[in-house]
């Protein structure tokens, strides 16, 4: 058997924090008047209820976590979060459903950013508020849990990046360190986006809604027609160099502050990342002002935003790219599965691991000519372990066969083929919109099945969590101990 | 410098088996007397004679192939093949372009099935009987290929099918003898094939291009509405069952032949293709019998072709399934890229692929909970060796990253989203027909640009050899040498 009581305490720990920060929107909606702000004060009691009960009850000294320990909690955190995070929707003069709640709120914490949601613009403010605030724990909680978690756990290659610091017994100190580190730039970093939202043109409380949810690559915004709605190219770069910092590594905005931009520009992911970027919203910039929808340099702005927003998995969107035409879906649709950098804010595949990918399969083709030679696959000038590169190889097919199971069970609640596919890859790859007229860049999630909605909610916990995060409780071996 | 002149001197073999073939439509216009007949005499004349004076040229003692002249001679067959098979598309009162008539012929040799011609009803007969010769000689080839030359070049994970014969120094009697043997029992499926579906009322001349094309699961047929046209459930079923034997793996029915069912029944990879198949025609039926589409037996009858016709990549259809639903076209996509069995004439990922990649995702999965635990992955109840499943994990990346490429690059040729993913899937995995209403089962290639035509023979080819072997041409170290 499992010793769930450590299990539970973080849980608990984690629930009373989800409780104190629904707190600001109650403050937010009693400042204004707003009959809401009863219900998220009733929320936050009723969380932070459990939340301190589940603390008292389980409370044990915090030693070491076993994998078992650590695989539950991580899985059980997020669903928790999630499930109470719902609440403040069910409840609130939106009256969702609680099906819909959930989806929202999962959408959310996993920083995909579709929504069920109709009619931002006149949403009250402690409901946007809220949902900023769930993409953005939730941003920092994958960091937090990318650096610290899932390297030990060695998901999906991730044992690339562990911190040494992480590493010896006497893990707290230097990994609360760190993590502390981290959450400082991560807060930094969103106090700076919000100045500059700001000063090019958003409300104060837009720039802030925006500003998490940006740095969060999140993509939940305060109108329904994304950033489309403030029609400005000042906000609309602004916001893509924010997505941007937000698919960066965080741990290397730690060694930024000691000195040097070097280990951040030296780092390959980060190198391919712009590159891949740069090619895209070249090839699309191209795309669209060849086929006269724009001027090249209103091409080339939207081509950067909606690009930058897809392969981040932000989600924002400031156009309807979903009529530029069978390449531009494409070659989104494919930027869809690809994300950021590990340690950052993004979903999807990830950088480095497609990268892994490659340096495989051409190691693999040059043993072909030469059996009897010896070749390695390289990553940041270092050859990669057999460990790693068969673990992430396992990854792209899990992430893959997913993608393929879940259209098809979406396609069986009754969505047509667009949605389906689309649908899968964006929840796994916790992008946010679609493709299609349905949940596509205009459209919304709202008139899907409850069925194709509890599916997405369960993509977008798998693709969170790496799949293997999750997977791990479903054998056998996990519960016999 | 890779001595040239025995990779010369098979294709020169290679061109005049097909100069000889090309006779045989001859015959057939002359006899009914087309004016078509000289093509094909003409065409035959020059392959021959091209044949002939390179055999001449190039004659050398037959030894031991080095692995690179195993590789470039493989590639050369196949495109010199798709070459010189498309003169007689050129030339004849067609009068297709060479563009036009080269897609045609690779679609051919590939045993993939798309068409670029409209009006197969009243073509001449020697254009529907050339059609299917391709797919019957590029059918034969592939298996022989899979059989005696891809374990040897140790392409994706092909070396788990060594067959001893071919690993000795004295390689040419006995592989002689085995494909031989192979090639006799693949002509007699296609005869077996021809009487029983000339018994169930196609005429002769159908009935033999039919065999063809099924043992071949290449898909071209003799009219535009393919298997459609002859409206009858005894010919469906007849031709699902054709295509699920030239599915299996050909080594097998060599077994057979020397005694029992069993090692046809206990391959793991039979099993799974038959439990596939079943699950998605069980699925398939039920959806388009519960949307009352059709009755229960006409939706058993028409899911179990179209759904063993995709998965097979046979590419045949007798309806439009394109109108299913996002249901059926998921399913159907999805299937596209399974295919058949190693050392069948099917193309795809195939059913040892998946299951390399999910036995390797398993083991994966346990060893997250239990770091010191050994855990193997299996195959057929043999431990699957580290060489084999890294060699199978880069060829699915590789299969889909081509995919992905290929939709991007179609797309920009100006097709539609729908059109250039599944232009790319099915021309990958060999299939046949697409999705949507252009290349869909209702519809047909011809009015795509030539660009995407070329791009999609480029396709078929890296599908065909299995992707290693045409990107190992690529290295610089093959030519170096």
């Amino acid at each position: 058997m499992i010793e769930l009581r450590p299990v539970l305490f973080i849980n608990g720990i984690l629930l009373s924090i989800l409780a104190t920060a629904m707190m600001i929107p109650a403050v937010v909606d009693a400042a204004i008047g707003h009959p809401d702000w009863l219900v998220f004060a009733a929320a936050a009691a009723v969380t932070l209820f459990v939340g301190v009960s589940v603390m008292l009850t389980t409370r044990s000294p915090l030693g070491h976590f076993s994998l078992r320990q650590a695989f539950l909690m991580t899985n059980l955190a997020w669903l928790v979060i999630a499930t109470f995070g719902a609440l403040p929707f069910h409840f609130s003069e939106l009256e969702l459903s609680f099906v819909d709640s959930f989806f929202e709120s999962m959408s959310g914490v996993t920083t995909t950013g579709s929504t069920i949601i109709v009619g931002l613009d006149h949403a009250p403010p402690g409901i946007l508020l809220w949902r900023a605030i769930l993409q953005w724990l939730g941003g920092i909680g994958i960091i937090v849990m990318a650096v610290a978690v899932l390297p030990i756990l060695q998901v999906g290659g991730m044992q690339m990046f562990r911190v040494e610091a992480f590493d010896t017994d006497k893990v707290l100190p230097r990994a609360a360190q760190i993590a502390g580190g981290i959450t400082i730039v991560y807060a930094c970093l969103t106090i700076l986006a919000a100045i500059v939202l700001w000063s090019l043109g958003m409300t104060g409380f837009e720039a802030i809604a925006h500003a998490m949810t940006s740095v969060a690559t999140g993509g939940f915004s305060t109108s329904d027609a994304s950033i489309g709605h403030f029609n400005s190219a000042g906000i609309d770069y602004a916001m893509s160099v924010i997505m941007i910092l937000g698919s960066l590594p965080f741990v290397l905005y730690l060694r930024l502050l000691r000195g040097s931009l070097s280990p951040l520009w030296r780092d390959s992911q980060v190198r391919l990342l712009i590159a891949i970027l740069a090619t895209a919203i070249a090839l699309t910039t191209y795309w669209v002002w060849r086929n006269e929808m724009m001027s090249l340099s209103d091409a080339l702005r939207y081509s950067t935003f909606n690009v930058i927003s897809v392969m981040t998995g932000s989600g924002f969107s400031t156009t309807d790219y979903g009529r530029w035409g069978g390449f531009a879906m494409a070659l989104l649709f494919i930027l869809m599965f690809i994300g950021g950098c590990a340690g950052s804010t993004t979903c999807g595949i990830k950088i480095f691991r497609l990268q892994v990918l490659y340096a495989s399969a051409k190691a693999q083709i040059r043993r072909l000519v030469q059996p009897h030679g010896v070749f390695f696959a390289y990553y940041n000038r270092k050859p990669i372990p057999e460990s790693v590169s068969t673990s992430v190889m396992s990854f792209f097919f899990l992430f893959t066969a997913f993608v393929a199971l879940l259209a098809i069970a979406l396609g069986f609640t009754g969505l047509d083929f667009i949605t389906a596919l689309s649908g899968a890859a964006t929840a796994i790859a916790n992008v946010g919109p679609g493709l299609g007229d349905t949940i596509g860049p205009a459209g919304n999630f709202a008139s899907l099945p409850d069925s194709a909605k509890l599916l997405l909610c369960a993509g977008m916990l798998l693709g969170r969590l790496e799949l293997f995060t999750v997977l791990v409780l479903l054998t056998p071996g996990f519960w016999r101990g």
